[in-house]
């Protein structure tokens, strides 16, 4: 089945707005086993006349976001309609749901809001619960060129994620001869590069049959998807873990911090974070988690020395014999976190980033990570990648996490 | 000049990778003046034949990414001469190029990385200082089916940006008739919406003439950008601070932190963050400014309460009496930060991200924001927005840096 894209938005050329449609549609039509052709990116109004004409010759579903609006921009629902010879009609109902939103907000209803109830003749109405555009369906037999299904979809991803998943999907599998959207398998990897997959299990993984896969690398995380019936992907996720075990995030989707919280929950543990390079990452990351305020408890982001001797008690002759980035430094800091937080267990780093303050002994990209847990040793190891800045923060903490996440997997589960 | 842009790459089209090409040259093309009139993905190998071929009857300029890679999947150089009837020649130069970038790195050079140096006859090789594959421009007189422009660039970001700065954008100059990019202007603003822009500057900066300009809004702050000959420029520019300098982050690109890392420096003023809701995103943003360890010392992520009266000497009863969600804990906070930091000035916040945690007293969004600045009365404002967790991060920890930004301009600058 040849799926095509077509992304209106003059915002999305002149680089204001970055187009994440592509991406999150090739993720959704994955799960179902099917694959985007092309997408396309055009202005705003007239341009969305070529493209289509050119894609319902080629494509058997074209999905169109954006130009639903009230806006005098927003003509795709007038293009595509005067593309396949419909006429557009007032849909009461939607006209209805239109001016109930607008009730609901108690904000007048705009003369210009009227045409979005506009809908080709025969076409269906997709309601959008979450704005004032309805989406439109216009099923093969309405269009009298070529034998294309054709959906019509609000630009903004709050309105066109329920959307898809709610009127889309469905009548994709239907077209499709999908009985049900086939299983998704995620598994997170950290400490490992996309090659180690390449090498270690891509062979044994393109053998198995019914099985459709894929890698996604970011700075510090491999991710592996993998598609399928359940016994296949059973077969699959023996053949990875066989292998990588040791450097598994997570199952099901699920991000370090994501992880963290839950293993911490699990054992009744909170934690403390002491941060001088990552500077407040590892904490803007675990309480972007829902729920976090339950387990992470302080971070002390000690950038300076003083701050480090101050708020952590790490002693400052340590600093001067061992240097502000060492394995000693590392410890103390994490130990101070503990002792200062009341925390079960605290995690510190220190490093440099760069792009200056290197030297010959310990260049830009050296940081030290250590993990103090009540009654144990804390444990200290070394990390080195010289990066850009920003990426050197995201993979030390994603280093430091894991640490974090290695120890908690030793404590039994207590709920 | 209608500029076509293709790019390839099946990670793009799953999902796996978002193409951030399509608005990076969205906004280098806006600095030269000129737009992109269509944008498209297409996977890996045979799939761009199609889109060139159509792509070339209609557009002046097409600038293709990526495909140039050693593997058998990327054809994008073989399909290319094919469409254009070219034969392909190996490029003395480009070949010893690519043996040099591996001996200098001791790597062994593949067999098939002998073909990245592959060019049609005639074709002008761009030179790649960052990676392997150089680049390939073919020129309208070589191209026999239409008098198209074909660049073909790599696709790794690291290796295009450099080449379009040093290859592409002279040659599209040359070729549109731009004598040199004319300047732009980026002017941030905090506090106030797009909308607030067109109502309040549109209709003016329209009736400038040889003036573009487009905005870009982000959470937390709009981006104006301008572009013209430099007194085009400062009446555009004044036109706007008459109405909006109040909300003026920067007229130079800078970004919020590296706003504040200025100020501060120039004041040889030093900050410190105490933050709950935000949990350690201040304290991130300010430390991915290189730089930033001059003047950002210390942060305290406290986002338990024992961690507030802890480490930023809160009362305990005033916890219990106002709420943590409060403006005399948010005072607090702040000058607890100030007095355990040794800072000069030390911004607070406090509030409820949610999912949960609101009241119908304090409703999810709410937040505190402190100021303490050293001998002055800390100034505290309430901030309401609700907004899903990282919106509300990202949301607060701007109106909070703002904050401080205000203050330090108050302050007069010492170097």
């Amino acid at each position: 089945m040849r799926i095509e894209i077509i992304n209106t938005g003059t915002e999305l050329l002149l680089g204001n707005t970055l187009n994440t449609h592509a991406a999150w549609f090739g993720r959704e039509l994955f799960k179902l086993g099917l694959r985007v052709s092309r997408q396309s990116t055009v202005p705003d109004g007239e341009a969305i006349h070529e493209v289509l004409t050119e894609a319902i010759m080629r494509a058997d579903a074209i999905l169109v976001t954006g130009g639903l609006g009230p806006t005098s921009d927003d003509l795709t629902r007038e293009i595509t309609a005067e593309v396949l010879g419909l006429d557009l009609i007032t849909d009461e109902a939607a006209l209805r749901s239109i001016e109930a939103f607008f009730a609901l907000r108690n904000y007048p209803m705009a003369d210009a809001n009227r045409k979005q109830a506009l809908v080709p003749v025969g076409a269906d109405v997709l309601p959008n619960p979450n704005g004032t555009a309805p989406g439109v369906y216009i099923p093969p037999r309405l269009n009298g060129r070529s034998n294309c299904a054709i959906w019509l979809l609000p630009g903004p991803p709050r309105e066109l994620h329920p959307m898809v998943h709610a009127e889309v999907v469905p009548r994709l599998c239907a077209l499709s001869g999908i009985d049900r959207p086939v299983e998704v398998l995620e598994l997170k990897f950290t400490g490992i590069g996309e090659s180690d997959f390449h090498q270690g299990i891509d062979a044994q993984l393109a053998e198995i049959s019914g099985l459709e896969y894929g890698y996604c690398a970011h700075v510090g995380e491999v991710d592996l998807r993998l598609i399928g019936e359940t016994a296949v992907l059973e077969k699959a996720r023996e053949i990875t873990l066989a292998k990588f075990s040791d450097f598994l995030v997570s199952d099901d989707g699920s991000s370090m911090e994501e992880t963290l919280v839950k293993l911490l929950d699990q054992r009744g543990m909170t934690m403390a974070a002491a941060e001088s390079c990552t500077g407040g990452l590892i904490c803007h990351r675990m309480t972007n988690v829902s729920g976090s305020s339950r387990v992470f408890c302080e971070g002390f982001i000690t950038y300076a020395n003083e701050a480090k001797i101050r708020s952590l008690s790490v002693p400052q002759e340590m600093i001067e014999r061992e240097g502000a980035v060492s394995e000693a430094v590392a410890c103390a800091m994490a130990e101070g976190a503990l002792a200062a937080s009341g925390a079960c267990i605290a995690v510190a780093v220190t490093g440099i980033a760069g792009p200056s303050g290197g030297t010959p002994e310990k260049p830009v990209g050296t940081a030290w990570v250590a993990v103090a847990l009540r009654g144990s040793a804390t444990q200290a190891k070394r990390f080195f990648q010289p990066r850009n800045r920003k990426d050197f923060k995201q993979a030390v903490s994603q280093y430091a996490m894991n640490q974090v996440r290695r120890q908690l997997l030793d404590i039994p589960a207590s709920r």
